[in-house]
């Protein structure tokens, strides 16, 4: 089974923009053996977006467009399709009333340029957006599906595994392919690529692909098989391997992050945290309580830019401030427990660095962060030298705080 | 001038790899006024392929395509692009001779598959490559011309920046397309599309188009001219009357985000500027915090998640609490108030809400968010029903804070 994928929108073609579903689409359908062999990106013009249907319908068994589903005169995928198919459009009543319902849910009068968002090509299945006001839709005749998708990445991808994914397993009865990522922090790419080539470079199937991120290294292993069953077998043959070779530095296997495994760590033991950030400004905070529900372990955290703040709020002594400076060890263990002191809390996190671009020293240069972290995961306190730019440095300075607190709660040995 | 861009190669149809190439041609073509209006990526397979050619051809001026000039039994773009036009490859001697020669150079023998690097289509230019052993070959006929570039960026660039570019600037008669994008918080996309569609549908240069995304719409102004100082001049006859009838909401036509223009205001107004956060968790800081500098004007910040936060660090009065909620007016007031009072800032934010997915009611539902601005941006509250899920909730009423701030900073009417 052969796909492809078509991504509307002249703002794709610029260079300011470029399309990411597609990379989405490709990597899920792989999953379930669907060979992706044309991706499209097309301007919005209905006889090019026709055209560009037509050469798709012809050449695979599905296609798969994301965007131009809006209700602006720009947005032409529907027209072009139902052009492609050789068939009329019709105004899908329930599907308007529904949404003249929704804006009046949110207290917003209705454009009537929105109408056209009803409208479905004759022969087509609506599918419900529950993230936005353009309805997915699949045509399928003569042996090809045709599926129109919303442009925006959390409408598109939710409504995709959802309705259109399951359709397409079903027909599909091709080979399974599986991809487990074993993430990593604290360990730099080339070190994990040290201790792991030896065991990976073994094995023909799966295969190993190395991909360092900030702050992270994902090693994906992609096994092919007849079942998923084998899959697994193939890929945790290799998998255990690897993760004991690492010695505890594999922190998820099953897509969640860093983030989402501390919260639940914090969530299980019952623990509860508190913050204080000077040089990450409240990006640990907002990252922990992305997490639903973290009100059960997080009720205050702490920015703490200024000395006054760091004095006044976390009791921090101004004389440490002054002999030692504010990026230091000391403060940074000081903003922790002060932290824990006010909230109560089981644990504390003191983060005090030079994210830069400026402030930095060849004392102290820019990329230099302490993070303390106390109570219930330990007392520990590390220095670090992070590379990049201010968004890297700061972001690198929370995965170790998080880090830290994992290896803390599952009682490892500390992040040197 | 419209051009097609083909990108060649199996491996690009892989989640773990994607084409680069085309991003660069895509911002080489628009400075001398060429408009991508298509771009695909095509798998190794030969009936595709010349499919893929044929289908650009009908709908472009220039294509071109990258990657696939190689020796390999995968590498068959020269092949299939004769196909689409009609047309037979000859082998040309010299380039032969040249290329044993180069192999000789190096040391190595030349494999004879190597010799398929010296086919051309007939009546085609080939175009030497200093960096590899694949030519470019142009072919031009009947208003239509074909470039076939190798895919390393490394040789694909110098070689069309040398080769390709000046043949197209002369061809495209030396027009110019400059882009402005003019930035919008607070209003919808059919809200922004119902008010500037009457303005912009009255003029053919610049075109519009409009883009949405979570807490801001973007209009996209495009002109093209024969100068850069009069395709400025086109997009400002165009951007002048969308200002004005936008009355204020267009927060930046220069590449500033939203943070980054109130960053400017708080710095250039010498302002301070506190928070307090409860659903947003800290994401307004660590969006302030962003911006070098940002220690100018923010000092400390609160995440104050649990109602005991809110008492003890701001001083909300546990009363208020308990009569209208955590989640309500007086108490988002409260909280900007006593975040200004800790810090002795100017200004004061205060930010409570329901981000979900649980905690909803039918009074209170998930997506409600009141945010106070206190101090020398105005005393001003806004209630608002976002849409969507947590993260979109949470960035909206960032968002939602920052118009807010940066409308009372420039003396504007209260967000409505």
């Amino acid at each position: 089974m052969k796909a492809a994928i078509l991504a509307v929108g002249s703002e794709l073609l610029t260079p300011l923009r470029s399309d990411t579903n597609a990379l989405h689409l490709t990597a899920k359908l792989l999953e379930i053996g669907v060979e992706v062999v044309l991706r499209q990106t097309v301007a919005d013009d209905r006889a090019l977006l026709a055209a560009s249907f037509r050469h798709a319908l012809e050449r695979a068994d599905v296609v798969i467009a994301t965007g131009g589903l809006g209700p602006t005169e720009d947005d032409l995928t529907r027209e072009a399709a139902a052009d492609a198919l050789g068939l009329p459009l019709h105004r899908d009543a329930a599907y308007l009333e529904a949404l003249k319902e929704r804006f009046k849910r949110y207290g917003r009068p209705m454009a009537p340029v929105n109408e056209k968002q009803a409208d479905l090509i004759e022969g087509a299945q609506l599918l419900l957006n529950p993230r936005g006001t353009a309805p997915a839709q699949i045509h399928e005749a003569a042996g090809k599906m045709l599926v129109l998708l919303p442009g925006p990445p959390f409408e598109m991808q939710p409504l995709f595994e959802a309705a259109v994914l399951p359709v397409l397993r079903e027909r599909s009865a091709g080979a399974v392919v599986k991809t487990r990522v074993l993430r990593i922090a604290g360990l730099g790419e080339s070190d994990v690529e040290q201790i792991v080539a030896p065991i990976y470079k073994t094995f023909q199937n799966p295969r190993t692909t190395i991909l360092s991120a900030p702050g992270q290294v994902e090693l994906h292993l992609v096994a092919e098989a007849k079942s998923d069953a084998e899959a697994e077998r193939l890929i945790e043959a290799l998998a255990a391997p690897i993760r004991e070779a690492l010695a505890g530095r594999v922190y998820s296997e099953d897509g969640r992050d860093l983030v989402q495994v501390v919260a639940g760590l914090l969530k299980a033991q019952q623990h509860t945290i508190a913050l204080a950030e000077s040089c990450t400004g409240g990006l640990l905070a907002a990252r922990l309580t992305e997490i639903p529900g973290s009100s059960a372990y997080l009720g205050r955290a702490f920015v703490t830019y200024a000395n006054e703040a760091k004095i006044e709020l976390l009791g921090v002594a101004a004389t440490l401030i002054a002999e030692r400076g504010a990026v230091s060890e000391d403060v940074a263990r000081a903003m922790a427990d002060g932290a824990m002191r006010s909230a109560r809390s089981s644990i504390g996190v003191g983060i005090t660095g030079i994210a830069g671009p400026d402030g930095g020293s060849a004392e102290k240069p820019v990329g230099l962060v302490y993070v303390a972290i106390a109570g219930a995961a330990g007392d520990r306190v590390r220095r670090a030298q992070f590379p990049g730019e201010r968004d890297r440095i700061r972001f690198q300075a929370t995965q170790s705080a998080l880090e830290m607190i994992r290896r803390g709660l599952l009682g490892l040995a500390p992040l040197s």
